[in-house]
Parts: structure tokens; C-alpha cells; sequence
């Protein structure tokens, strides 16, 4: 009976050393390339050519061109809700060629982010905290012969040590040195009260509907304890210039005002969120967002 | 030896275990939201947390905001050629957060769609034909603590109930309780013959090339006894106005007819079909489609 | 022992029989379809049922509609980072219907293509080389009760045949009968120095950012002996007519130059490029792409 045993370690070891490793095959891209060429496809190339057994998705593509603020919101919205271990390559580069850093942020949460270190990093590093980061070594983490090529660290190093790093063949120590526990950060104006009143940025539109999104989180937004059908002030300055102000009621759901009438809510993410019930709020008003799009908002 | 059968034993019911599940871990998406934002990552994110064996994949993302319609004709399109025990999981929910239901449709040809009763299912219900319809029991199949948002269902209820399904951790039994073989449909003009006239509704239009497709299949247009080559009177109402009429020649390729003149042929679902040979006849005489753009053919 | 030597000698069969198969599971989607109907979805169901193990990606399904040219350069610049045994599906196919033939291309590097002949093969025909082409054998290689429907052969021929040849369900020569080594070809201006000029096509837009990229590759603008730093004339002709000359510096990063700035330099495909420093070089000057926009580059 002892080859039978034997078969039963090896089994046994096998099992222990694939439950072992800390990565669970997915890869998440992001970047700023479009769908309309084949930069994306490239980069799905070369992670499947490191390992056919790694399971590849996106969140956006679409993110517009060096707008590293957007970059920054979309992994913050999307990080949390992929499971443990999952590593995510986001390409958004207007420095690529410069002394921008390249490197792998491991969150408290346990999932790795790959990405120039140019300010992508700002919301999800505070939202999920930073257990550590390690400058990618482009002496060991580049794709083989791929030196003469410039412009394209997304395929060559992001991509590649992305797919290397998920499918368990380096570890994150071996993408290279620790650096301090610190991003860099694009500059905004944080979600806080001031007296009555709420402050905070427009994070982001939902493009898809024209909702404008703030920073403004729920448990801040308790502290006016409103009610639905409650009327709030609310006001939107882009730089120091005053561009809406109107009152609308706090909702639960969009039917809950007419049809092109303002409301305020919480979004999917426990956001304060402002829209008009079947129209486009961010088209009609022109309200964008970015660090430089503010808000402030009161009880009345 | 008494050992070694035992592994085979263990090594048959792993087989018999896994052959037994209905369902074969592929998940569907459609969605109005765009591929711009993070809402589809999201929904992603969520069913590989159930289970990372799920492959994902996706109808379209385009749908136009809150078009029912459309919804229910890419439906119509896509559903049978995926394998039997997908699951679909389709987004566009003007109502969320009102009392419209949350459902899984199990269609006669052994396929699940998941979506709000809305209308959505209006195509594909008389298609495919309905087999068992359930109402999504939010108290079991919710995502965990996502209570407190109360606008993103296509995450927390539909890709979470979709995705559980697929991976055979609940049963079609599990989703909830049973409801009559009955989906909300929207009213619209049924394909039939009226004399020497075909009627119909004008059910999608090829968006990237501007065909205009009907809802007159091909055993219903048979009845014409209509030859390549013959001449067909078509003509096009929005509500009650006439917005084009014209003799085309019936065609089995594009080819048969010069640049930019007008044919009508079978589509590849086998649907009566207008179109100008490389050019685009939605664009050129203002047509769309949709409950409310209704067709008339005859021939010549 | 002789049950435990079986078990083994039945792995290691298992083995050799999975290790002999060529192909690698992944198939790589390419279309003019667009991403807002269900056409992709239909041709992946397709895939789908043909095999569950199949791995499905896309180059772009964004290509201009009817546009062979930007079929033929999103193959070239994509298929070289997939690993070897990938099968391409690619359906441009103005002629649809027509007497085009139904191929799929064997490239010297282990990968097929499955398309229309109609010029989509040739730029890959002749950057990875023909090892053999062979015509798709209609009457096997089709999905069942599919040959009433004239317009969709992406889904019944080609997603259904590259699927087939992916999974190791037919062999490349079950596809059909040899042809001989020979693809149909767009005529282009190739790259090519004469005296002092290099001379080539714009083969492509950069489209997300509007730089202009031509076939001139390193290897040939290395014979210019130009350094960073150095000047370049460059002038664009469409067709006969001169539209844009001036003078810019070859740089190894658009940095090096200022905002708005127009700089020359090597693409990730390493092929000779022009940009605007965080600008759009093709939409300020009306320069778009394809066999009749050329290019004369040289050294000041």
C-alpha cells in the first residue's frame, strides 16, 4: 500500500500548494486606450501568453484620454466589489517615458493594483488602505525583448507583471523594492461639515444618465439627519464660480418627484447624488467633475 | 485494494456530483448602463466573488437608456444561440426601486434570464416560451449588507441571484416563490397577413449599418410567394403618419442591387428586412424603431 | 499493484493525449459589427455551444464599417502578442453573399486566422508569413440549420468554424481543401527608401489620441541615422495631393517637446509616428488613414 500513500501525499501536497498561493487568476484592466484599436487586445495577449489559466476583465477603457482624477474614482468605485486577491491593471499614463514610478499597490484589503504612480492611486490608497507598495524592477518585470518600444509600458511592463503576479509566478515581494507607504495624491476638496453646511467635490458623473456624484459619503450625509421628502440647498461651483444653485427633496427613488424635476440621493455607492427624474442633470446644467468641481449642501 | 476503490468510488461521485448540475457556469449580461463607467465591472466583480469557475460574458451594454424594448429584442436575438442552462442577467430598470417584480424566467428551452418584469421579457417569453417563472425572495438572494443602497439592483439582486444560479449554489427553486406562466408585455403590432398585406412592427434597426429589420419572419413572408428579384411596395408609419413608401426589389445579397439603391431580404434571423446597399436607410429617410413604428408590405 | 500502475499509466495518457493538441483554447473576435447589437453576443454563444472550455477575447469590434484596410492593421498589430495556437476570427466582409472565398490563414507562427479573403490577411500574410491557407468547406463546416439564413456567415461559418478548430473538434486541414500559399492583397504604398526619403503609408490612426502612425519601421528609419533630438521633414499626401510638411524633432517621449507641439517617434509597434504634445496631430490637420494617404520623411 505504499505507492497508494505516496499518490495520497502528492495529491495532498498539490492541494496544499495551489490553496497556497495568494492569488486567485483574475486580472482587471483599465485605461484610457478605447475600444476602437488593438492596444487593449494587446495587453489581453500578453497576459494569456504568461498563463492561458488566467481569467481576464475590465472595468472601463473609456476613461477620457490622461484623465488620471477618473482613473483614480473608477477603481475606487469598482475595487471593492472583486474578490480577495485579484489584481488590476490600470493604464492611465500621460507621464509614460518621464520619472513617473511604476507600482504594485497591495491594499489592507488584499488586492494588488498595478499602475504608474501619478496620482491613480489618490482614492483607493485612503478607501482601502495601503498595506504596501513595491516599485515595479523593469530589469525583471519587463516583457522579454520589449526594451526598444518607449511608449507602451501597458503591454510591457503593466500588463506582463499584472499577469505574472496573478498567475502565482512571481510573488509580490519579487515585483521589486518596498517603498514607503505613500502615493502621490491630485489635490481635492475632501468630504467634511462646516457648521450646517456639507462640502465636498463632484466626484464623478454617471455619464450614462447625467447624475452628478459627490464625495459626499452617508455617514457624513447622517449628520444633517434628513428624512426622504426633506428639502436640501444644494449649490455646485466649478473653480470659485457659482454655476447652480436650487432646492430638491432628499428621495429614495427617482418616481418619488415628476418626470425632469431635480432630486437628491444616495447612489449605489451610499454617495450624495443629485439628477432629474428621466433626464440629463450634468447636460442641461453643464455641471462636469474633477478635483476642480465642488459642492456644498444644507438642510433648509 | 480495498483503498484504491475507495479513491475510485470518491473519483465516480465527484463525476456524478458535478454532471448533475443544471446549470453550465455561464452568465450573460445586457444593461443600459454603458461601457464608460464602473457599474458593469461591478456586476462582474460581484459574480466572480460567488464563484471564480463563472465565465462572463455579455449581450451589449448599449441598450439606449430605460429602452424596454430594445432590451427585450437583443434578447429575442442573442438568448438562443448560447447553450442551454445559461443565465442571462439583463438591466434596464426605469422602475428600480418601485414595485415592478424582480424575476427569473426559465424558458422552454432550458435557458434563465433574470431581470425586472417590466416589459423586458416580452419577446422572449413568446419565443422561447415560458417554462417557470419565480420572484427573486430578496430577504435570501441579496448581496450581503447592501441593504442601505437602494439604486443599484443590477449588482446587489440581479448579477448576485444570476450568478449564484449559474454556479449551481441556489436551485431555479431557491430564487423564490413560483408565479403564474404571465410577464408584463408591451403592446406592439404582431407580424400577420391582412388580405394581400404583411403588417408588422419595425422591431430594431442594424444601428451599425442602418438596416431596418421587421418583425415578419420568414414562414409569414413565405405566404407573399415572393421570387428573388420580385418587387415589394413597402411602406413605413410612425403612430398613424406615413413616412415612406417605395418598390424595392426583394434580394438574397446586398450585391444584386447598385450602390445605395434599396433591397429587402432575410436577415440572419431569418426577419423581413429593408435596406440601401452600402448605405444607411435609417439615416437617409429618418426611420426608427421601436412599439410605434409600424410596416406594411405587398407585392407588386 | 498492477490497478495503481493503470491509474497511472491512464494519467499519464490523459496527459499526452490533452499535451498533443495544438491549439489552445483561446479565440480572438474581430468585427465591424459595432458593441450596441447582439451580433458579438450571438457569434460567442455560438462559440459557447460548440465548447464551454473555449476562452473568448476580442481584438476590437469597432472596426469602420466595410473598412478592410483597418481590419487588415488591428490583425497585424495584435496577433503577434497572442500566444501560438490562438485562432482569430475576423468579419469585415463588404461581400457577403459574393463569391469571396472563406479561408483560414496558418501563419508561419502557429496561429490561424478565419475570415474572408477579400484583403482583411494582406498585411499578417505577409508579417507572420503563410505556413498554409485552406478554403472553409461550407457543406461540414457550418452550424446545423443555419444555410436558410444568407447574411450572417460571422456566426454560422466563421465563429462556428474557428470555434471548432480551437476546441480540437476538427484538425486545420478538416476546415477544407488546400489553397495555394497566396492572399487577396489592397495595394499600398510599402515602406521603402528612396535617396534620401523614406517613403510609406499612413497605416493607421492612434484614434484615442489622434497621432498618425505609418508602416515605416525601425529597422528602415534606423537608415536615416537619426538621433534624439534631431530634425525630420515630414510631408502627408493624400493621393496626389500634398496636405501637411513641416519640420519636427524625433524624441524618445512626447515630454520632450511642448504642449501642443508636434514631435516624431517610435510607436509600440516600433513603426515611425507623429503626435501633438497632449494634442490631436489628426483631427487639427485633417489626416486620416488607408492605402491612399502617404507619407515622405527626411533627415534636415
Amino acid at each position: 500500500m505504499f505507492p497508494l500513500r505516496r499518490l495520497f501525499s502528492f495529491l495532498f501536497l498539490l492541494l496544499v500548494y495551489y490553496g497556497s498561493r495568494g492569488q486567485n487568476k483574475i486580472v482587471v484592466f483599465q485605461s484610457d486606450f478605447g475600444l476602437k484599436d488593438g492596444a487593449v487586445s494587446a495587453m489581453k495577449g500578453v497576459a494569456m501568453d504568461v498563463s492561458a489559466d488566467l481569467k481576464l476583465f475590465d472595468i472601463t477603457h473609456e476613461i477620457p484620454a490622461y484623465d488620471i482624477w477618473e482613473a483614480a474614482y473608477r477603481l475606487e468605485q469598482t475595487v471593492p466589489y472583486w474578490p480577495r486577491g485579484t489584481v488590476f491593471v490600470s493604464v492611465v499614463d500621460p507621464g509614460v517615458g518621464t520619472s513617473r514610478k511604476s507600482v504594485v499597490l497591495k491594499t489592507k484589503t488584499g488586492q494588488f493594483i498595478v499602475t504608474p504612480d501619478n496620482g491613480t492611486l489618490t482614492l483607493i490608497a485612503l478607501s482601502q488602505g495601503i498595506a504596501e507598495i513595491r516599485q515595479i524592477d523593469e530589469t525583471r518585470n519587463r516583457r522579454k525583448n520589449s526594451q526598444e518600444s518607449y511608449t507602451f509600458h501597458g503591454r510591457d511592463v503593466y500588463a506582463y507583471t499584472g499577469a505574472r503576479l496573478a498567475a502565482g509566478l512571481i510573488t509580490f515581494e519579487q515585483v521589486g523594492s518596498k517603498l514607503p507607504d505613500q502615493v502621490v495624491e491630485i489635490p481635492y476638496q475632501p468630504a467634511l461639515k462646516e457648521g450646517i453646511k456639507l462640502k465636498g467635490t463632484i466626484a464623478i458623473l454617471d455619464i450614462q444618465y447625467g447624475n452628478v456624484w459627490t464625495n459626499i459619503g452617508k455617514e457624513l450625509f447622517d449628520q444633517l439627519k434628513v428624512s426622504y421628502g426633506d428639502i436640501l440647498r444644494v449649490e455646485i461651483y466649478h473653480n470659485q464660480k457659482k454655476l447652480y444653485s436650487a432646492d430638491m427633496p432628499y428621495c429614495q427613488t427617482f418616481g418619488a418627484v415628476n418626470m425632469g424635476q431635480p432630486l437628491a440621493y444616495l447612489n449605489s455607492l451610499l454617495q450624495l447624488s443629485f439628477a432629474l427624474n428621466q433626464d440629463n442633470f450634468s447636460k442641461k446644467y453643464s455641471i462636469s467633475s474633477g478635483s476642480d468641481w465642488r459642492v456644498e449642501v444644507w438642510k433648509k
